[in-house]
């Protein structure tokens, strides 16, 4: 510090420039702040392939990063686990906000580890969780049973945005759950937008949870959900509901017949049940294996999986494609102005289109 | 020609060389040879303009036209006549093979130029029609009366290919036939394949024919095709049929309770007629051109052009990006192994799909 008192007139008087102040954190506490060491690639399949959920848990957190680092890491430890993964029965599991996914899963599940053994781990795919902070599974308290169940583990739907990264985030994780020996995987999704196909090309089995209506509830099937399903369950099948019920199951049974019937060979079942009494749940659960029986005895249990390789590696080419496109900065700056264009009149959407991706193209060779 | 006789050595011996033979075709039938003269693109928007149906034709060949010279030239045409486009009414029709849509278009066609005057364009879209040499409207006599008619104009399915091709191809075609005053636009497409998404994507209103099977006509149903039509129309209601034909209609209308109310706000209408007796034609044109006043008023006419226009903007981007990765060599040459390796289970869908994009990039920099 220079002071003015240093200054040579000031001769015979001198200041001290003081001494750095230590820390007031002990620093021989740094040893201490990472509370758990980072594990290597290596540790982190031994640990899997050993089944401890801790470090499955960890896997999990990484392979949900977006830090490049952890994406590498993420990508080994995959890589590692893929040869013990895929002999699991996947079960998608959707239906609408309200329809009682969570309950029904929590019965589900004890039901399956109870009557068939082996270990559960339940998985959720839902684009919205960034948004409404994870409320698809955020609450493990609404699977209370499952939670405390020492053969499950649940994990909420991954943050990432949109709705291809969060399905990749949840492939992902299947393949990790599956090297630790859970041999029963459930994912779950809500009943809107797309979310439902992309749950539909990752499981064996898709079951639809739908609820008796007031009457109309035909109206609200989805052409492209009803397709997809594997069964339709029908919840809250108690009370002064079970005739509603009934009835519903019925109109969703004829509902069916408007569709081709399904490549796999297998038809449709329609059920009802009631996650709240758990009732009906030991029916649904037979189909459900009977059902894996079936496609695996005509070959199209391995065709599925199969095609939902080649889906997902071609789904991923082409999602990056688009972005690669549609993110880079001089087509931002030029879209808006090509649609005006197309929408005005002015250009037909192929020549607009053609200009665009001539600017593209020579972009990406510069 | 060198002679041994005109060597020093046969001295006093000369031979003549000869003179070259003329033509056998006469040089001054040059002029001649190409019979009709290329229009200029002035000439030819002129010619369109004013209406003119050999100007109409040439343009539409040019149009199809793969040679770059024609690709150009025809992009300068469509330009050109952008700005009279638009004024007609744009109708879909779709139906299996054998549904009868050749008489009913005919039957169609006379009676809407019958009833409301103006003028009318039959187009198609059937991507199959290379193989098939063209049987969609390739033979111009299962239209007989249409034919023969002043103010028709026909056209069978540009034989191009893909898909995206061929629509591109259809799309351009309507804007010339409109800015050559055309106020009524057919297009016609197969039951099958994406095809009717297509011809759906460029028309205002989209009527899907059926026939009265034997009692399985709803095990037909396509789910894509139901919900995006706007009249679906059961042909051969005629003589013992006529039961069936009710049944049926009833049948569809159930069916359409199944689906979401379409966005226009129009519920689509189910009716039965005989394309070979002519009888229930009126009731359906009727039920056409109520559905366009209906959008008119409400505003969807205009909103779904401008959503066509858009989706072909994207759509043909999205279109050429795949094609530009998928038919790029070096991919072509990789691709069968990533398949390979991520069905063998060596590798996931995501990292092969990584690998691959990574190696395009780089290639496109080159």
């Amino acid at each position: 510090m220079q002071h003015p008192e240093n200054n040579a007139e000031y001769k015979g008087l001198t200041v001290n420039s003081g001494v750095e102040q230590p820390s007031i954190v002990n620093p021989y506490l740094k040893r201490f702040r990472r509370r758990h060491r980072e594990l290597s690639v290596g540790e982190m399949v031994e640990g899997i392939l050993k089944g401890d959920v801790t470090v499955l848990s960890q896997a999990v957190t990484l392979v949900e990063s977006v830090n490049p680092d952890h994406v590498g890491k993420a990508q080994e430890v995959i890589d590692k686990c893929l040869p013990y993964s895929g002999r699991s029965v996947r079960v998608g599991i959707s239906g609408v906000p309200g329809a009682g996914k969570s309950t029904s899963i929590d019965q589900f599940g004890v039901h399956v580890l109870g009557e068939h053994g082996g270990k559960l781990a339940v998985l959720a795919i839902d684009p919205s969780s960034e948004r409404s902070k994870g409320s698809i599974l955020g609450d493990k308290t609404r699977m209370e049973k499952l939670a405390q169940h020492p053969d499950s583990f649940i994990r909420p739907s991954p943050t990432a945005g949109s709705l291809g990264g969060v399905a990749r985030k949840t492939r992902e994780t299947i393949i990790l759950c599956e090297a630790a020996g859970f041999d029963k995987i459930f994912v779950e999704t809500v009943g809107v937008g797309q979310s439902e196909t992309a749950c539909h090309s990752m499981v064996d089995f898709f079951l639809l949870i739908q609820l008796a209506g007031t009457g109309d509830e035909l109206q609200g099937i989805k052409r492209g959900i009803m397709e997809i399903s594997d069964g339709i369950v029908i919840n809250k099948c108690d009370g002064e509901n079970v005739d509603k019920c009934h009835l519903a199951a019925r109109n969703f049974r004829n509902a069916l017949h408007f569709f081709p019937k399904p490549e796999s060979g297998w038809t449709p079942q329609v059920m009802c049940y009631s996650g709240f009494y758990g009732t009906g749940i030991k029916e649904i659960w037979d189909m459900v294996y009977r059902y894996v029986d079936f496609v695996k005895a005509n070959g199209y249990f391995d065709h599925r999986r199969n095609e939902q390789s080649k889906y997902w590696m071609y789904e991923t080419i082409n999602e990056h494609l688009r972005s690669s496109f549609y993110n880079s900065r001089l087509i931002q700056q030029r879209l808006a102005d090509a649609e005006r264009m197309v929408l005005a009149g002015g250009k037909t959407s192929f020549a607009a289109a053609g200009e665009l991706l001539d600017a593209y193209f020579a972009e990406m060779k510069k």
